[in-house]
C-alpha cells in the first residue's frame, strides 16, 4: 500500500475518543473530534490526512525539541537530569526529593524545567526558530492567550522549580524559567508542520537542509530516551503497542519516529487516563502494525 | 569487519570491572574477570570469543524466556502483572503497596513471581525443557547448590509473595511459588547456549526448528518490555547507551536482541551498582556502535 | 458526679454506629450495636455500663501488654523498633523499607511482630498468664476460631516478618512468630476485665497484687507511646479529642489510661474508617470532657 | 526541692552539644555553648538560669503561638490542616502530594505556611503584639537580618506554598505568606520571655492579664498537638524522654507545658540530627524526673 493510501485508511478507521485536557480554558475549548495524521519521508515530502494542516497547542512535544537543542550544546545537561523512567505520573514531586533535585528525565514538567533552565534566557525564542526553519512554516508561533493561561496555573511547576533550586539545580531566576517553559509549551503547529520538524531525528541528526544538528549517537539518544520515557506513565505501553520512539502532549500531538524512514505526527485531543491521545495512539499502533515498521 | 573478527576484537578490548554479586556464596566465588560474548545469527551459526562456552547462572535472564513462555500460552498474564518500567530498585515493595498487589512489569523480582506462578508447578522444568532444545545443549540445568542457597536467602522474595497474597494475586502456595523461581534463576547456561536460546526474539517468534513460539507482535512485545524493563533501574541508560531489548541478571550476563539480524549474550560477573555487568554493557555498547545495528 | 452515674450516663447517650470489621468472618458476626464501658480506680474498684462483662476480641489492645511485658525484661527492644509515630495507615511496607527493617513503633504490625519475636516462643502464653493475674478472671482465653482464621488470613503479616527477616530483624521462624502472634490477638476479654488488667499502667508500674511489673520511669514510656502511637493513624485525632493514653483493636475495644487514676475499657463493634471504635472514642471523649482528667 | 535551686542545679549538670544550625549565617555564628532554663509559674514568676535572659531566634517556636492564635478566631483552620503526626522528615512534600495539598499537622513547615496564610496580611504583627504582651516585654521583636536571611534561602518552603496553591490551599499570593512566615520565624526572645508567654497553655486558655485567648478544650488540644507533632520526627522520643507538651526550633530553644502547673522554656544552640537542642532536651528530661512532673 501506498504511504499517502495507507494514511488516508488509518484517519479514515480510526474514532476519535476520550476527554479533552481542560486544566486551562484555551485547552478545553477545542473540538474532541478532530483528528490529523501526517507522515513525513527522509526527503521532506509529506503524506496527510484529516486536520493534518490544522495548528494545535503542541504542549510537551516541545520537550522533545528542547532535549535536542541542549544536546546539541553539548552532553553536560546530563549531570542535572536523569534519563530513566519515572515510573511516577509526570509531575510527581517524591522522586525529585528522593534523587536531591535531579529530576529522573527530561520528559517530566521538572525535567523540561531543568533543560530550559540549561538553555537559559530566549530559551522559547531558539526553539522557535528551529521549528520555523525544520517545518518550513515561518508562522509557527506561541498562542499568547494559551501561555498567559498556562502562567496563571503554573503553581505546580513554580513548586518544582523552587524545590530544585533549593538542592541547587536551577541557575536562572524561577519567574524567567517558567516564562521560558510556557512559552514553548504553547507553541502551535499542524501535523503537517511537527512530522517535517522531527525529520532530524529520522535522519540520525541531519536537519532538512542537510546540515547535522546531533551526531548519529545523539540522535539515537534522543530516540532512546523518546522511547523509554516519551509518554508520561506509559511509555512501557507505547513501546508495547507502537515500538516506536514517540513524544506526546496533553493538547492530543504525538510525534513519532521510525529511524532511516519517516517522521510521524499524529492529533486528536482526546486523551486517556495517562493523558495521551485515544485516536493518536491508536492510529500509530494501526500506522506499526500495517507497515511493520516498529523497531522490534 | 566479518561477525567473528567483531565479537574477537571486542573481547580483546573490553575490561572486567565491577563486584561479583555476593548475596550467596555460590555467586561470591565466581572469577570477576571471566568474559564471554557469543553472537547468534537468525540461522543458528554462533561467533564467540573469550569464555563463551562457560557455563554461568542466568539468574534474572530467565525472567525473558519465562515471559515469553507465559504469553505462549494467552495474553490473561497482562491481567496480573503490568509492563510499565518501574523507576525504583528492582526489589521495591513501595509501588506493590501503592498499586494493589499488581507488580510494575515482569522483569521486576515480584512481576516475575507472578509469571512463575501464572506457569504453575512445574514452571521451571517447562523453562528447562525449552532452553535445552532452542539451545541444542540436552546438558543445560539447574545448578543445585546455587537453588539451595537461593533458598536459604529468600525471606525478601517470600515477603512479596505473601504480600500479593494478600491482594489475592498468587494462585498457588507461596512455597511452590518459591521453589519454582529459584530453580528457574539456577539455571546454568554458556554465552552460546543463550545466544542461541534467544534467537526466537530475532526471529519474531519462531524457534530454531521454525515451528512458531509466539506471534510476530508477541515476540516484538516482548522486546519491548525487554527494552523498558529489562536492566533493573537502568534500562534507559541501556537504551540510551546500547540501544537494544536486552534482559540482565546478577551473575553477569546480559542477552540483547538486533531484531531480523541476530541474538547476543554477553557474561562478565562484575556488576555496577545497579546490578549490571561492566564488561557486558561495555561490550554491548561498542558492538551497537561499531554496526550501527542499535534500533535506533 | 460519682463514677458510677458518670459511666451510667455515657452508656445512655453514646450511640453506637460504625462498620463492624469484616476481614475475618467470627468478627463479621458480632453485633455491631453492643456497647460496653467500664472504669477501675486504683484501688480495683470497677465500675461498668452496659455490656461491660460480656468478653470480646481485644486484638491490638494486645499490643500494649505485649510491650510492657517486653520492656520488663528490660530496654533492648528498643534496638529492634522505634517509637515514633508511623504516618501511614497500620501495615504499610513503605516505612519499613526506608528505614532498613525497623518498624516505627511497637504498635504497627511489624512493631508488634518484632515485640513478639522479641518475647519468642511461649510469647503468647506469658500473656496470657499476665492478663489472668492481673484481670482476677481465670476463664481469660484464646478464641481458637478466631486464631485459626487470623492465621489463615495472615498473608500481609507474613509478608512483613519476612521482609524484616530479609533485613536481619527476626530471631525465631517467621512460622512460630506468626502462631503467637494470631494467638495474642484472638484473646477474649470483657470491659472489666480490661480495666482491671490496664491497672499497672494507671499505677505507675505496679501490679494489683502490690508488685512491680515496671519501674515509673517504664510505666509512663509505655504510656507515652500509647499517646503517641495508640490508635493507628488516628494517634493525633485522639490525642485532641480524648487527651489520654490509649491502644484501640479492630474488635472495637479501647484502653485508656488516667495516670494516678484509673484505668478505662470501651467496647462497641462499629469502626470508623481509620479503625477505631466510633461509639467507644466518643464516650471517652465524653468522659474526659466530664471529668477534665486528659492529661492536658 | 526549691523551684529556683531546681533550676539552678539543671543548669549546672548540663553539657552543651550538638551542631548549631548552619543553613543561614545569621544563625550559624551563635556560640553553640550558650545555655538557658527558665520556669515561670502560674502567678506569672520566673526561675531562671544560666542565659535565660538572652534573646534568641524562636524559629519554630513560633508555630505554637500562630496554632494558638489562629484556634482563637474559629476551629475552620483544621478544615486546612491536619492534625496528625507526620511520621516524616518535617519539610517533606511526599506526604503533601498523597494527601492533596493538605498538611499533616501545623508545625510541619507546609503547615505553619498554611496558618500564616489562615491568619492573612499582617500575621506576623499580630504574633508579635501578642508575645510582647504575654512576655510583658515590649521589645521583642524581629531580628531584620535573620528575616532577610531566611527569605533568600526560603526556596524549599516557596516550593511548598506553592504546591498547595497548586491544590487550593493558599488562599493568599505565595509572596506575601512567605514574608509573614520569615517574619514570625525570625523574632528574637529569651528564655525569660518564652516561658511567660507559654503560661495560657498552662493556665488552659487564660491570658496573664486574666483574660481569655482559648477556651479549656482549645488550649488543651494545641498541648495534643503539641505532644504529638511538636518535636519534628523525633516526638515519639520526645513524649517517651520528656512526657510534656513541647515546641521546638532550630535556633536551639524549645517551650514545654506542664497543665496547670508550670510553662518552661529552654536554650542551647547545639541541636542533634533530628533537629532538636540536645541540651535543652536533656534539661528538660531531667525536670520531670526530678519533679515528676510528666503527664504520664
Amino acid at each position: 500500500m501506498e504511504l499517502q493510501q495507507l494514511v488516508s485508511s488509518i484517519a479514515a478507521d480510526v474514532t476519535p475518543d476520550g476527554a479533552v485536557a481542560d486544566y486551562i480554558p484555551a485547552l478545553a475549548r477545542i473540538d474532541p473530534h478532530a483528528f490529523g495524521l501526517a507522515v513525513a519521508t527522509l526527503d521532506g515530502e509529506v503524506f496527510g490526512a484529516g486536520d493534518f494542516e490544522t495548528p494545535f497547542s503542541i504542549q510537551s512535544i516541545s520537550k522533545a525539541f528542547m532535549l535536542a537543542l541542549a544536546l546539541s550544546q553539548g552532553d553536560d545537561v546530563w549531570s542535572r537530569v536523569g534519563r530513566e523512567p519515572s515510573g511516577s505520573p509526570f509531575n510527581s514531586l517524591v522522586q525529585l526529593e528522593t534523587e536531591q533535585g535531579i529530576p529522573r528525565n527530561p520528559f517530566i514538567n521538572a525535567g523540561a524545567l531543568v533543560v530550559t533552565d540549561h538553555l537559559g534566557y530566549g530559551a522559547a525564542d531558539k526553539l522557535l526558530k528551529f521549528l520555523r526553519r525544520e517545518s518550513g512554516n515561518p508562522d509557527v508561533d506561541v498562542d499568547p492567550e494559551v501561555a498567559k493561561s498556562e502562567l496563571d496555573h503554573s503553581d505546580r511547576n513554580r513548586a518544582l522549580a523552587h524545590f530544585m533550586a533549593s538542592y541547587g539545580n536551577m541557575r536562572n531566576n524561577v519567574d524567567v524559567v517558567l516564562h521560558e517553559y510556557v512559552r514553548q509549551c504553547s507553541i502551535e503547529m499542524s501535523c503537517a508542520d511537527l512530522a517535517r520538524a522531527t525529520l532530524f531525528l529520522a535522519r540520525h541528526g541531519v536537519r532538512n537542509d542537510g546540515t547535522r544538528l546531533l551526531a548519529v549517537s545523539g540522535a539515537k539518544r534522543v530516540n532512546a530516551v523518546m522511547l523509554t520515557c516519551g509518554t508520561y506513565d506509559a511509555a512501557g505501553q507505547f513501546a508495547y503497542r507502537v515500538g516506536l520512539p514517540g513524544k506526546s502532549g496533553v493538547g492530543g500531538g504525538i510525534i513519532a519516529v521510525v529511524p532511516g524512514k519517516c517522521a510521524i505526527a499524529v492529533w486528536s485531543p482526546g486523551l486517556d487516563a495517562r493523558g495521551n491521545s485515544v485516536a493518536g495512539l491508536d492510529a500509530l499502533d494501526r500506522f506499526t502494525t500495517l507497515t511493520g515498521w516498529s523497531v522490534f
